[in-house]
């Protein structure tokens, strides 16, 4: 007989990916005896983020500008476009602090079993951007999956006539890897993209 | 190069129990790409637990009335009271709908290693509870660590002179459990508490 506002709570919490019915419960809680230290500044951040943060314009990349941070910046590589499936993709490669030109969303894969198709993704204004005439490379950087090198292929062949080189992520073993323990797959793709030392 | 909007989110829901950053950055952008099936009504079910929840006065348990629904259901036995250390082991307890008294929560154990004594425990209140005339049996349901243990002997004691029957829960092999698995302490603990069939 918990009171109607902590079910929904509860409710709501565990549908968060990474929580389940039990750590919502245990979330919420959490946040109740935080109410000063947690729980209100959750709030502040949640309604602030869902005011002003939105998709650019430009790449699809979340912000609280539009164009994005990232498209306006100055110092990065106009030239340069790295295609990825995700926000989250993005977020893993500014971590990583590897690369200086541009993003481009896409939305997801191209997907026949989930019924994802090219209208379904951030394609169209891929092939504007990719037009550009300071435009020299797009990258694609979507996932080593079937889906993703699905996606890719497809937007190899929309980019043919675009006067961009078109390049891939390379693949191979990661770092860290022990050969023991790779799949076929990677072993394989090593393997063609060996090189001379 | 995040907003800083979405960065302080991410580093308030990796504060959650069971959230780290990586699940936490996962958590955000999933809710920013449900805004209004899930952001929205997180802030206003977050708001409203906040506003309305508070501590019951009688017992300690969380509800947005106080007494709490709990404490003034006339159904419920108001000679019993089962003593535990935290809000969620109320609401284990009301989920397994096996215990139809009142409760009483004492906001924790007591702990030499963590400096947690008797004061900061709601051990008065409990005391003045179980000297009601229509009071007969205190059951003492902390858990079953060193912590839990020491405290149910300071409330045995405390209660001494109370006049009620104080219990604890009974203690052996978990429902399921294979002897091969269970550790020394369960296992002397079953065999002590063994039953005539």
């Amino acid at each position: 007989m918990t009171a109607g506002e902590i079910e929904r709570l509860i409710q709501l919490l565990a549908k968060l990916p990474g929580l389940g019915p039990r750590s919502a419960r245990r979330a919420t809680l959490y946040l109740l005896k935080r109410r000063e230290a947690l729980l209100a500044p959750l709030v502040a951040a949640l309604s602030q983020a869902s005011e002003r943060v939105r998709a650019c314009g430009v790449c699809g990349n979340l912000d609280s500008v539009d164009p994005c941070a990232i498209c306006t910046d100055p110092r990065r590589d106009r030239s340069l476009i790295c295609v990825v499936e995700d926000v989250a993709d993005i977020w893993a490669l500014e971590r990583a602090n590897v690369f200086r030109g541009r993003y481009h969303v896409l939305g997801g894969t191209l997907s026949a079993l989930d019924g994802v198709g090219p209208e379904d993704l951030n394609i169209p204004r891929l092939i504007e951007r990719a037009r550009a005439p300071e435009m020299r490379e797009v990258i694609l950087a979507t996932g080593a999956t079937v889906d993703g090198q699905t996606t890719a292929h497809y937007i190899t062949d929309r980019l043919a006539d675009c006067g961009v080189a078109v390049t891939r992520l390379g693949q191979g073993v990661p770092m860290g890897g022990e050969l023991e323990y790779l799949d076929d797959g990677t072993l394989s793709a090593a393997l063609r993209a060996r090189k001379r030392l």
